[in-house]
Parts: structure tokens; sequence; C-alpha cells
């Protein structure tokens, strides 16, 4: 089912993404031109503390217009580790450090335009340590019962795709080894 | 938590997204500058076939270099209802019809950098139509029993954002209201 790309055109270069435009040769003959948002991928950490709490975060999202509810996320450095990526993420947007990080799943985005993938983990055993936001990020932590989160879910309250696939595969996994 | 923005430079504007840059002033009084993608939004729909099977579509990602198992999904037309939008794409992509759509989430896929939201169906009562699929989609059906689905989900086989939250949206709904 493979498309073949035969040109590929930079049109912008950034900080978090770049964009190009793909033309490719569909299995079917036909030619077309794909939109490409490259990301450079990420890490999102799902953080348990006092054993029934997770630690969301509030944050104003540009691109919507909206202070959305999620769990504590943030792009790979070149180079970087991902497990690393997930304590240095989590120690900067929270506070919070740990070395008990478990892989909860591995998730594309958006992959019809975006080339980003997305590691989600679970933190626990979190100690207090000291904050350190980047620059650009205004960042305000939210405790919630568990069930709550899942609750805020299921209303639509919290409505960020990588905080509501953590959320739902910890108490998926739950059931068999996690808790 | 809002920023205001104060420049906006249209990068790119293109058939499914637009690239802009925001130069904003963040509520601590610094600015800093947002890469923006816009998208016009998208439907996904979880088709329902045979009471107890999913009905999903394979198709190559060009962003990703991967062919990924996902629900059927696609943009919003300029104008078009969001569940006139779910119908069409269902059609479009798998060949089935259906009227009965029930509304299982609106989500934001990556709202970082991308405007997106998209708004993921429970279709069911499905009716054998003919697939009529856009000249750029190459598209295969695939089966898959419920169980099955949240094994692949729990495996990492299935790891596209819409297509997880769709699945185990179903099976913890399903557990109060829909099946």
């Amino acid at each position: 089912m493979e498309e073949k790309t035969f040109k590929s055109k930079l049109i912008y270069k950034g900080k978090i993404l770049s964009l190009r435009l793909d033309d490719v040769i569909l299995p079917n003959g036909k030619t077309t031109t794909r939109e490409i948002v490259e990301h450079p991928g990420a890490v999102a950490i799902l953080p348990l503390i006092d054993k029934d709490k997770f630690l969301l975060v509030k944050q104003f999202r540009t691109p919507i217009r909206k202070t959305l509810l999620e769990i504590p996320a943030g792009k790979i450095e070149k180079g970087e580790n991902i497990k690393e990526c997930a304590k240095r993420e989590l120690i900067e947007e929270t506070g919070y450090k740990t070395d008990n990080l478990k892989k909860l799943a591995s998730v594309y985005l958006a992959p019809g335009y975006s080339s980003e993938i997305i590691h989600i983990f679970l933190a626990k055993n979190l100690k207090k340590s000291i904050a350190n936001p980047d620059d650009d990020e205004v960042i305000q932590n939210v405790t919630l019962e568990r069930k709550e989160a899942l609750n805020k879910i299921i209303s639509g309250e919290i409505n960020d795709s990588k905080t509501i696939i953590a959320v739902m595969l910890y108490f998926q996994l739950g059931k068999d080894s996690i808790s």
C-alpha cells in the first residue's frame, strides 16, 4: 500500500516543527501532494501521587485559544533518550522527580499530516523537587482523584488526546498488572 | 492564563492545513513566537458491524511512512455539519451507510501546535452501500472482533490516537449505556 515520494520541498523550518510538501505516487498509480508537518517526537507522563491521585497541568494552548487540563508533556531534544526526556519534562513542568517510569504506549497523534509520535509513561514514587518550566511555558499543577479524571473524560471536560489515552490505559491495564 | 497575540504571519496556506506564526505576550509578560498549524477539524467513526465486530481501515500514512490500522476519518468540508460529515466519510471510506450515529467525544489531537479538533462517533445499524474514496486515498477494510481491537491497543499494534480513544471509550461507556 506504500506511496513513493518523488519530490520533496521544505516550506518552513522552525523550532518545534517543520513543514514540507511531498509529491507522491500512490499504489493506484495516481500522483498527489502531501502536506507534512515534521515533529521530533514527544513524551507525556501520567504522574500518580498519594496512591490515588493524578497530577495534571493546566496550560493555555494558543492554537485553540483555550486552557486545557493535560498530563505533563514535552518534545524530545536531539539525541535525548525518551525515558530521560520524560524525567526532565516531569521535573520541569511539575517539580516532581522519579526513577519509577513505566511505558504505557507510543502513539501517533495525527498521522494524516504530522510525523509526531508521543511516548506515554506512568510515573510513580514521586519526590518533591523544584519546577523549572521553559521560558514560554506558564503551567499550573492540578491534582485529581483517579476516578475523577475518568469522569472528566466521559463528561468531555478533559479533551486532550494524550491525556485521555494515558488515563484510560491506566485503568485498562490496572485490571491486569499496574495497580 | 491567556496569551495575547500581537502579530500573526501566514507562512503557508494549503488544501488540508495552513501554517502561521503568532507572536504572543505570555501571562508572565514575556513574549514568544508560536508555530501554529491551522486545521479545519475532522470526524472519525467507530463502525460496529455484526453486533460484535468493528470495521477498521488500513491506510499508508506518508508522514510516518507506515501503514496504520485506524477507524475511518476525514476532514470537515467548509460549512459541513459534523454528523453529515461522519456519514459521508463512512460511506466514502468503507462503503457502509447509517443514520445511527452517537457522539463518543470531541478531542484535541495535538493542541500544542495544531488547532485540529476531531469529533468521534459510534456508528451502528450499518447497511452496505458503495465505497467512494477520494482520489488520493487507497484504503483497505479490516473487520476485528471488539475484544481483539482492545488487545491490539494494549499490545501496541493499534497505535493511532483517535482509534485508541474511540475503542476505549466504547468499552468504558458500554459499561453504562451503549451496549
